[in-house]
């Protein structure tokens, strides 16, 4: 037999799929970011949830069961959006198993004490603007409308820009906080990126916390010139401090325990027989402190200060977004995983669940095995009996916050 | 008083040019394209020059002095397309200069003996397509039809689909020989792309040869992964086998006085938060001779796989187009330098008149000084001075190889 899970994934699995690559390209403000929320909000129709909306597109759909006795509500959910050619389970599983437990709570005849929510936040990958969570961030406040409107997307287009017309109002109030007003609890299921429930043969984990982490752009900038003329002495060639700091960020990084990554690059004119004028490359860098991250960060631009120096370039480095540790609340997490026995997993990867718990929102999250632990990537995994266990695990947490709703 | 060559050179000035960078945009089959070339067709028409077009787009202006008494043409002009971002003296220098010329030559009540033409080759640069001298390569038959017309720019659009409409006859006689079947001898002005003639003192210089030219695309793929969760030492990250190997070519390329450039890189999926799984980058390389040349890029091809076996990735390497060495004819070269004193210089860059040369044109090439050496760049320069002496130079070389046209 077939579940409400596997028929919303099938429905959901061709949005924004690359044929090509079989990866996913959601990114928000998109045909398949609006493809995606229409699933969504269909699928809330279908279950009579009561969808509210923020100026910014973060929904939460709430069950009015009628069982409630008011109180701080219960909000679970993930988001949509990937990142470029991304996996299908980063996001869209926590959404869709938040909804397929409902319908689990609802076959056990569970009538929820407080009101209970699904919430889908806009662009947690940040794949499209340079602050990822700007969904979260703006919902909870933890970034202001004005802060956000002028980021820029690769295109060189706005926030503002995208926002304008139908897809909300445009003005001040994209700080939405009302939607999460009434919000007490927060529980984000989540496929893990990494291989810690593998290790421990769990099909599910409650995480402890999450690494600090922080973008930065490298512009390299040297003299453009012939690539066939100019002799090697002579250049001042930014490509090459750019793959020497590749290489110093990378060993940096092995050596101190952390994560250092350059994923991205743009190079202007980026032609084969010119030696560029500018290198622009960003750093994604994360480690177990905050200190150990400014250390790792720091390390890697006096390595390339350095070599700028010998190459006769130019180098600046930009935080683009610095987000400190989180600790998600231990009591929560702790009572969650204690109920079913869960191991208890920290993650280097960024949630909306920081964002909310750093706002004031106690917040857990459940991490369903990922057997590869790849992810960002269209090989990223997980297997249907652990979907599966990951629903009845949602649904058994849920029930285990609203205490007392069983009849 | 404005000379007719410096009323030419502003009127070319604004075309494709960035307003931005200051550099120019001038690709084949662009509004720039279009628009420098009837600027150029205008130019012929105002002088009564006759103007034969193959079906790419190749053009010869000849003038029809009416002291003609037949024979092999005698042809002059270069390129008007740019490399990305280019300078504003690549290419339209040689086809200004050549225009100025023939004014010159009138002046002087020259009557040419024999037939007398102005050539623009399209896509000399190969910026868009991946093979340099595009044109020159099809008008001489050195590259056919069907190996031209499957070729790809970025964005996946083949020679033959811009081809269609009325850009030319679509078909296979775009290898268009009948353009040059009259041509016996291809002079050609350039800026030059060095410093040797700012080390001689010199306005003017004659070249030798142009070293031998590869053009190589390196394809490393890796396993795309999370940024923040994957670690450093589970990764099979392509980016670092890139870097390493950036650093490898121009360590290579300095230690044997060769040169190796990689200006050009595409990352996939191109994203601040993973791993990547692919980089193509681009190797430009040029040696003093061929056997160099291909010792070069094995030697960089060799430590390219070695560092991939090391980070678990993989790297292939596809010559896209490669050049011989040409020898420039030394009679013709030898006897224009006599003439004036002016030095003979090689080049390290490719140009049109490679081309025609090893097709069996005699071919010579006349530099005007660059100041800083710097080309490919919108800091490219000559000074005003030189540039007229390049006129001067280039009319004093045309009256001797139309022998006997004085009256």
């Amino acid at each position: 037999m077939t579940t409400t899970f596997e028929q919303m994934w099938a429905d959901l699995a061709p949005v924004g799929r690359s044929s090509r690559t079989g990866g996913y390209f959601r990114q928000p403000f998109t045909a398949a970011d609006d493809e995606a929320q229409a699933w969504f909000l269909g699928e809330c129709a279908r279950r009579d949830l009561r969808v509210e909306r923020d100026g910014f597109g973060n929904v939460v759909a709430w069950w009015d069961s009628g069982g409630q006795a008011g109180g701080p509500g219960l909000l679970t959910g993930s988001h949509l959006d990937s990142v470029l050619d991304g996996g299908a389970y980063d996001g869209p599983l926590g959404v869709v198993s938040a909804l397929a437990a409902v319908d689990v709570l609802r076959d056990r005849g569970v009538v929820p004490d407080r009101p209970l929510g699904i919430g889908v936040f806009r662009e947690e990958e940040g794949s499209r603007f340079p602050l990822a969570c700007l969904g979260s961030r703006l919902a909870t406040g933890t970034t202001s409308w004005d802060e956000a409107k002028g980021l820029r997307d690769r295109d060189g287009v706005a926030v503002a820009d995208v926002m304008d017309g139908p897809q909300g109002d445009p003005g001040d109030d994209r700080a939405g906080s009302a939607l999460l007003a009434g919000v007490g609890t927060f529980v984000e299921l989540h496929v893990e990126q990494g291989r810690d429930l593998v290790d421990r043969g769990a099909a599910i984990g409650v995480a402890t916390g999450i690494w600090p982490h922080g973008r930065y752009r490298f512009d390299f900038t040297g003299e453009p010139n012939h690539a066939g003329t100019t002799r090697m002495e002579d250049r001042h060639d930014p490509m090459l401090t750019y793959a020497m700091t590749v290489l110093a960020a990378n060993k940096q990084a092995r050596l101190s325990g952390q994560r250092a990554t350059f994923g991205r690059v743009a190079v202007r004119p980026n032609g084969t027989n010119a030696v560029p004028a500018e290198v622009t490359a960003w750093l994604d860098a994360r480690a177990s402190s905050t200190v150990d991250l400014m250390a790792l960060v720091a390390e890697v631009e006096r390595m390339a200060v350095d070599r700028a120096g010998r190459d006769g370039t130019d180098v600046v480095v930009t935080p683009e977004s610095v987000t400190a540790e989180v600790v998600l609340d231990v009591e929560l997490g702790g009572r969650i995983a204690a109920a079913h026995g869960w191991p208890l997993v920290p993650t280097a990867a960024g949630h909306d669940a920081g964002i909310l718990s750093s706002a004031g929102i106690p917040s857990a999250m459940l991490f369903v095995r990922n057997p590869t632990g790849i992810s960002h990537s269209p090989q990223e995994s997980a297997s249907v009996a652990d979907c599966l266990a990951g629903v009845e695990a949602l649904a058994d947490t849920l029930a285990l916050l609203t205490s007392g709703g069983r009849p």
